[in-house]
């Protein structure tokens, strides 16, 4: 006898990345749709993003009933290959998410997962979602919002274009950056940057960095990367003691150039 | 005897790309502080953006007293080096928009420019006021709403994310991919392709192309590039005909791979 997969609606979110303002209509409109919000807890350290979630929901649901379920998200093993670690989180985190759909909400309703910033970029929600409809297990109908990733809000709060003209962009992680930096000529952003591969490269290279950009505790700088590195350092050494985490992007421009020409 | 500098407040306003509900908050709230909106016309080619830029407006200003200056942008020139030909446009629209800062601001007005998608990426605003800044002649005191890409919104309408795990994603426009695929391994996104930049790529690449992205025009195709090129540049001729102009990303995925695992 066949098993008939468990039919679920789901939106995922973009909730913008810092300022609860980054929020489109559509987002809003996407929250108050749902029956149940799930929020992720990464402990202790990450309280102050289930913070910032619960005061979205405060300050932009009408008020209609509306379940909030919160589940912990397991630490990323960092013992093996990277790729192979990413997928093995994946896995666990997708069990997770299969008892979440399958005990916490009904067929009609919708289930909101709110993702920080963009969930195109560097963020593993869609991914972990594809899969677990690609087990047959499951018949997913997901809807995607796009929001203002840390890129964007980079960019607008340093108050220059990303790309210089007639050239690319080259979007990374800093364990990327720390295997060597792109030769597009290009622009490069980076996107937690646990790795300090900032450390790891050198040349006449302009930075504009962020910390919390867009939140009440921005931290701004830009200059040279030979004459800003330390102090950069030294501010995400601080941040970690003061907040509990730090969550910073910066955009890279090599050849001493400066964005937005 | 030194002339003082013209001092303007400007925001620069992204309106995302595509649909109206892609307004953040910020950018609403933005909006209704400015006495002034500037709505670029662009020939009768791009009317329709300028009709969306109206119905952004429409929608979302709370009715208070506030002017709309129309202005017309200058075709460009595509008979030199792409480089110096943009160089010379962009001297051809500071000119322009220095004559509406001095002549259609006051000094206490708020100047609003909306720019389609994000200012961030491939737009020339930021690097036009900038320009006009540095001149000495305006004292600009500019702020930057990040707005939801037609990046963002290609990723979020196919439900996937942008990147693969532990690989990068570079950004280019049309022009740039004819010049060659780049090394990275990772995913391109094309933005801004008049060039036909897909015809002069080949090899085993999963493509994910979206036009009028967000809006009730939007066409979506994915598939294989050898698979569906032609079904794309087909789409292209027929909206290019439907509507006047046709504003199309996509995102290239090359090895077969998939996006988003």
């Amino acid at each position: 006898m066949e098993t008939q997969p468990v039919k679920r609606r789901i939106s995922v979110i973009g909730i913008g990345a810092g300022n609860p303002e980054y929020m489109t209509v559509q987002a809003i409109n996407a929250l108050n749709r749902a029956q149940v919000v799930f929020l992720p807890n990464k402990g202790a350290d990450k309280a102050g993003l289930l913070h910032l979630r619960h005061e979205i929901c405060d300050r932009y649901m009408d008020g209609e009933a509306c379940r909030f379920v919160e589940f912990d998200i397991p630490e990323r093993s960092k013992a093996g290959a990277y790729k192979t670690d990413v997928k093995e989180w994946r896995a666990k985190v997708r069990q997770i998410y299969e008892r979440l759909l399958r005990d916490e909400l009904a067929e009609d309703d919708v289930g909101a997962f709110l993702v920080w910033g963009d969930p195109s970029l560097y963020d593993g929600t869609l991914g972990i979602l594809d899969r677990i409809h690609a087990t047959g297990a499951f018949d997913l109908n997901v809807d995607v919002i796009p929001g203002i990733s840390s890129v964007s809000a980079l960019a607008a709060r340093h108050k220059v274009a990303l790309n210089r003209i007639g050239e690319s962009l080259t979007i990374m992680t800093g364990r990327q950056l720390a295997a060597g930096f792109p030769d597009t000529g290009g622009n490069v952003v980076v996107m937690l940057d646990t790795q300090k591969g900032l450390q790891e490269i050198d040349g006449d290279i302009h930075i504009r960095w962020g910390a919390y950009v867009g939140s009440p505790d921005e931290i701004l700088v830009e200059g040279k990367l030979r004459d800003v590195r330390d102090e950069i350092e030294r501010l995400r050494e601080v941040s970690r003691e003061t907040h509990g985490w730090v969550m910073d992007t910066y955009v890279l421009s090599p050849d001493g150039g400066s964005t937005g020409d």
